[in-house]
């Protein structure tokens, strides 16, 4: 980094000895996964930089936000509408916990067998290790899954949480369901900020959001070239980053980033060999720094071509209408936006499925890599209707289940290597 | 068995190979845990009897129903309304799924760890090992965990699973989501069974099954005496039981008993010595047969006076109002007793922190053990509400984690010993 920011984490109630481990695993790990890549566009030069400050400019955003009577509020799924935060004057961050950090001091309020995601940010918050955690004035949890719902019940001692309700069909009374607890979270975060949402701010912010969206698609519609322009790691990366950074400088420097891949692609430039495998990633989030099995498939030859991941295409594949004349009707809109998203969560999640079918198609995939968190009832449990429906497509299938650790590495790439080797017999 | 059922088995599509693998193992267990304890009522003997006859009698009077047009509809969750399945003429059944059987085969499709009770209802479903299962019409699921939740889409697969969506809060419109869920839930069963469920036939059933439950709730009362009348382990295989037993004989038979405990409780007769530590249990249902924990608890000097279960207090504690004079109201009645149940599904979940505080109270207990299934999200996290809550009214605790396997058993057994011996010095 930059500048010396020990001071900053230290006001703000960071454990800087605890931090202190985190920063000596991130950029070492990063320079590995990152920096060792060939031919990478130089548009990710920013993004680069955004890492090498994740901790640094981006917290100190944040707090002098804050000291101009601003509110940063966390989230935890793509479920939490980031419209009405922004429309309030908020801003909202995702918080990653996609490492292994404090899992001594989560264990003791949170199972030991326990989805690796949620033991993450409880250790983080209990450990005071994450200075985007500490930032936060309010948390947003929603009742998507059984280990999140009810964590959020503990997170609460320590931050306040407001729950929204997530519901667990899509039928009509489930989105009414769902627009109610949209229009309560509007006024959550209203009274939370002090500031009203207008019919103006909340079409601005739909736009701003709906802005960052656009460029994290045209982003996908390029990878759909062969060869593809940009490395799938490049692009999970650009996927976590736009959780926290700030909606205007992200977008546009996304979209300078797309401008280049414009240019490589009609020169045929591409980021791995055209007749690479093509593969698409499907399952359980990756969070900032998880970049394990993207790296493993990457340097196994193959080249990821789209995630179906909540970091990844989940996060920004549909827009709201930006057409709507009053709050309520964005808000419906918003409502019916994000209950589109196809989270394992739900019963049934059809809408996963023929998705992946038309992504394989789409982005010329030659097979599809499920992976899944350990203890993810909802994934691991899905996965079996994505097997099925996989093989009723002839598309090539591996199921990995995973954690944090980096034991289970080699015998993951083995398993990689074998299923890259049998798509390139088929 | 009094008669050779194989012939009634064999029909109904059960695998008789694997089926006598349960026989094989099912009734010396019962032996073992059951027979052996001394001095039990003779009101015993029914529920003795039915168990001998658990997969003989029972399964033949569901077939004759059967034979005479009648539907059988199994339940997994004590959130499935049986009075609406009785007043359309229909048998509701909670298919158990206590026992670890077909788990190779569950694994086939279900992740390898997941809530022993979920691999069992499917290793069931997909060995064709239980005659009830077997029996069932359709079944009930809900959106209670996730682990269940998922594992419905595929167990669609081999029946007809009718889906509920239990909300995951309390609010008023999570009260109106359920409310409508159950109004649904009877125009199915009306289709299924071909029936009309009237007035009159649901206002009978109302009262049927709250029969069976205040001879439930009168079996609970008699064990706040000191000493408690009857073991434990004895009103945990009643209670499991009361959930596929005959209903109005299942009733007259257990007030016949609680006649007979009133005597005893008269007479100062007692299961354990007045002496013995009073345990209460609470956490995941104890599905029959898995008695392994009351066993390890009445056999180490302690007697349970309580559970805290949803094969426990949870199923019975609340009754449906009698005087409802429509459907519609009654609708509404039996929407509100089920949704007072407090199952760690939701959130929050206070109702169970101030029903275990009152109930240490009521039934004098002298500590609880807190008995969760392996990788059950919702109960292992709220173990810590749980613990916290206890901690306050200084009333002491030990937390279970177990599965339905026997390899834990001996290490259990040292901690509940050491846990009664620290109770006994306070
Ligand atoms: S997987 Fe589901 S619960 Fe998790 S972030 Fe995505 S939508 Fe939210
Ligand atoms: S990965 Fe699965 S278990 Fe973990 S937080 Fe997401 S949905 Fe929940
Ligand atoms: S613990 Fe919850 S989900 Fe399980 S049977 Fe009880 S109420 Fe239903
Ligand atoms: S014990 Fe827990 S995980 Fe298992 S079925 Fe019941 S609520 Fe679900």
């Amino acid at each position: 980094m930059a500048k010396d920011y020990r001071q900053m984490w230290e006001s703000i109630g960071v454990d800087l000895e605890a931090h202190d481990k985190l920063l000596n695993v991130l950029p070492p790990t990063y320079g590995q996964v990152y920096m060792s890549q060939e031919n990478r566009p130089e548009g990710m030069e920013y993004f680069d930089f955004v890492i090498s400050e994740v901790h640094g400019l981006r917290i100190q955003e944040l707090q002098e936000h804050k000291a101009a009577g601003g509110k940063v509020i966390g989230a935890f799924c793509v479920f939490v509408p980031e419209e009405i935060v922004r429309a309030a004057g908020g801003i909202c961050v995702g918080l990653c916990s996609g490492v292994e950090i404090g899992a001594a001091k989560a264990e003791k309020v949170l199972p030991r067998n326990i989805c690796p995601l949620i033991k993450s940010f409880m250790g983080f918050k209990l450990g005071k290790v994450c200075p985007y955690f500490e930032s936060c004035d309010m948390v947003v949890g929603e009742t998507t899954c059984d280990g999140k719902k009810k964590a959020f019940e503990i997170l609460n001692d320590y931050v306040p949480v407001h729950m929204m309700e997530t519901p667990q069909m899509k039928r009509e009374k489930d989105k009414q369901l769902w627009r109610s607890e949209v229009q309560d979270f509007l006024v959550k975060v209203e009274e939370f900020t002090g500031s009203k949402v207008t019919d103006t701010s909340l079409r601005q912010s739909i736009k701003d959001i709906n802005g960052k969206r656009r460029a994290l698609l045209r982003l996908s519609e390029l990878r759909k070239n062969i060869p593809t322009p940009i490395s799938g790691k490049d692009c999970l990366l650009i996927e976590q980053i736009a959780m926290y950074d700030d909606v205007p400088r992200f977008t546009a420097q996304l979209n300078a980033l797309c401008d280049e891949l414009e240019v490589r692609v009609k020169e045929g430039k591409g980021f791995a060999e055209p007749a690479a495998p093509r593969i698409i990633v499907t399952g359980t989030p990756m969070a900032l720094p998880n970049w394990k099995i993207p790296h493993i498939i990457e340097t196994s030859g193959a080249v990821i071509v789209a995630e179906e991941l909540c970091t990844g295409l989940r996060y920004f594949e549909n827009l709201v209408p930006e057409e709507a004349e009053n709050t309520g009707q964005m808000v419906e809109d918003i409502a019916s936006r994000y209950l589109n998203i196809n989270c394992a969560c739900f019963t049934p999640n059809e809408g996963r499925m023929e998705k992946l079918v038309n992504l394989a198609k789409e982005y010329k995939a030659d097979g599809i890599i499920h992976c899944s968190l350990a203890f993810c009832d909802p994934y691991l449990v899905e996965a079996n209707r994505v097997e099925n429906i996989l093989k009723e497509n002839d598309i090539p299938m591996l199921k990995i289940e995973t954690d944090y650790g980096q034991e289970d590495s080699g015998q993951i790439k083995t398993r990689v290597e074998a299923f890259l080797e049998m798509i390139d017999k088929k």
